[in-house]
């Protein structure tokens, strides 16, 4: 990877401002919680698993911050914290995973000084940055055995090394195809209204050498039926236990048409994006996001002013139009619900 | 209607710039048909219809220009005219009906001396731009008694007063149905790469006074999932003898999610729309634009530079997924091959 998405660094975190993408290849640096909780709600982060490391870091950051002299003291404030990063942004469950992850550490060492639980925290945050870069090549190498020779490959959203610590979830499959030395080409949906395709996707993919062709969303459909696309691969926000899947808007699109025109259509995403405390998708709660994203696009209007906007920023596809989850332990088919559970160990 | 698409005024085309709205309400003149020729080229005028009445307006300029002193001098020059203006755009059928019916009033009256024809290629492309409006309003009539009271409406596109001589077809099916009071609302597509639903669609219904919200192409296929769309109506730019529709990029995905939620899909348009001639929509030509439709907005760039577009104006929804046909002469379903055969008179 020729960037850096996030990473902890001399006790600052430091992110690819991926609002300026692909325009300018800026870092910014973070040093404190609040910073980054506004870092993740304005989308300078983005990506679920992306996302989950960012509030890791974010915590590891507040822990600093915090003056306490006693433990229960330091977690209440510490819980404050996750508080203010978990509204940044409702879908994607990585992020309440990472704090979850990070209040855990915090209490299987109350009985260690405060200044060492600080030490651990910070240390937690970089293990699970670099583990989400190590389950995104293991999820590259189960999905790029999917992919067959010289395929042209649908992609929407970023799912790739921007939206993880490198590598990518759905981008993963996709660097994992390539460098396997399968001649693949990708298309990349633009994805409306916030362009991570045409800003971050094609932005990566070139950056290491891999063909991409950007279109707008409404022309998937169209190459589909005109068969042009083998193979469709997309990230997740947030997987039901019945293998429903919130992703970023017009994925379920994306997995309808790919269904009618008979195209796999794989997601590719972490564990850790599980919920299978949710029996289906319906119970996902999906962000809606301020009509500017689609009424403004870098700050020029292009809708007339005053219009009624809806701007879902997820959508939720049944597990049924999904050929399978592709995970770092493997690939999930069929039976959901049941294979789910068994991947957990539940 | 609070605007004018196109008019013939003291011997100048006067049209609504498109390309400069919702911004600014600018109205261009015209003296000569290179100028009709590039505004439809560059889409100053647009949709199916009122390419149609530019393109026979165009020639009406065209012969005022001719110098000839024989018919046969005058036709030879006025076929130039139509060649012109005929290589435009490719794919609205609507473009090369209208070229035809101005040749053939020429050859109707190749008797009469030349300012006589060119007098009545006025008078004829007048009377196309008169007859599209009253047919706009009989697709409205016709459309609206399909649609239920209270019905949440999706377009996409710009079917539109701004498609036509005014009223529209899709829109003019939405008008007819707010007109007889039926308390619709209306989502509009934004329309990737050129904006026009959210640039001309918004921008019309809400002069008129129509409830509308705006929308990425990318969130219909979830509003109609969530049971959010009761009716869908697009417009077209040329059908295929069995009904299969060329229509703006896109219309083939809305068509594909209409059918999986059981949602009516309809085509509304003219019988000049027809082309019979082809058996099927495979045959009708994809006009495929430049790239910077999709790398640039209004200037500015969104995407990577020098990555790779694909950018096709149109696609061909199947009339498989088409739950009828609304024209002027009524609602055809069913066997379109027959239908739309009868409909014509053949």
């Amino acid at each position: 990877m020729s960037f850096r998405t996030i990473e902890w660094r001399d006790n600052k975190v430091i992110m690819i401002d991926q609002t300026r993408l692909p325009a300018e290849e800026v870092y910014n640096e973070y040093t404190d919680f609040q910073g980054v909780a506004q870092a993740i709600r304005g989308m300078v982060v983005r990506g679920a698993p992306a996302i989950g490391i960012a509030a890791a870091m974010g915590v590891a950051l507040g822990a600093r911050e915090i003056i306490a002299d006693s433990f229960d003291t330091f977690y209440r404030q510490l819980e404050n914290v996750c508080d203010v990063i978990g509204r940044t942004r409702p879908t994607a469950v990585n992020l309440f995973w990472g704090l979850e992850r990070m209040k855990r550490v915090a209490l299987q060492h109350k009985e260690l000084d405060l200044n060492s639980i600080r030490e651990l925290l910070k240390a937690e945050a970089i293990s699970i940055e670099a583990e989400d870069l190590a389950i995104c090549k293991e999820i590259g190498r189960h999905g790029a055995a999917l992919v067959k020779e010289g395929a042209s490959i649908l992609t929407h959203c970023n799912a790739g090394g921007l939206a993880t610590a490198g590598y990518g979830t759905a981008l993963g499959v996709i660097r994992g195809a390539h460098e396997a030395g399968k001649g693949i080409r990708v298309f990349a949906d633009e994805t409306r209204p916030w362009l991570q395709g045409a800003r971050l996707t094609a932005w990566e993919l070139m950056k290491d050498s891999i063909p991409v062709t950007l279109i707008s969303d409404n022309m998937a459909g169209w190459l589909m039926r005109t068969g042009q696309i083998d193979f469709c691969v997309v990230g997740a926000d947030r997987i039901a236990a019945n293998g429903d899947t919130a992703n970023k808007i017009g994925t379920y699109s994306v997995a309808v048409l790919a269904k009618e025109n008979r195209i796999p259509f794989y997601v590719a995403a972490p564990i850790s994006t599980l919920d299978l405390k949710l029996a289906n998708g319906d119970l996902i709660p999906i962000e809606e996001r301020a009509s500017e994203e689609v009424t403004k696009i870098k700050g020029i209007q292009i809708a007339p002013e005053g219009v009624k906007v809806r701007n879902p920023a997820f959508d939720v596809t049944p597990a049924r139009y999904i050929t399978g989850i592709i995970t770092e332990k493997g690939v999930v088919r069929g039976d959901y619900e049941r294979e789910l559970k068994a991947l957990v160990g539940l």
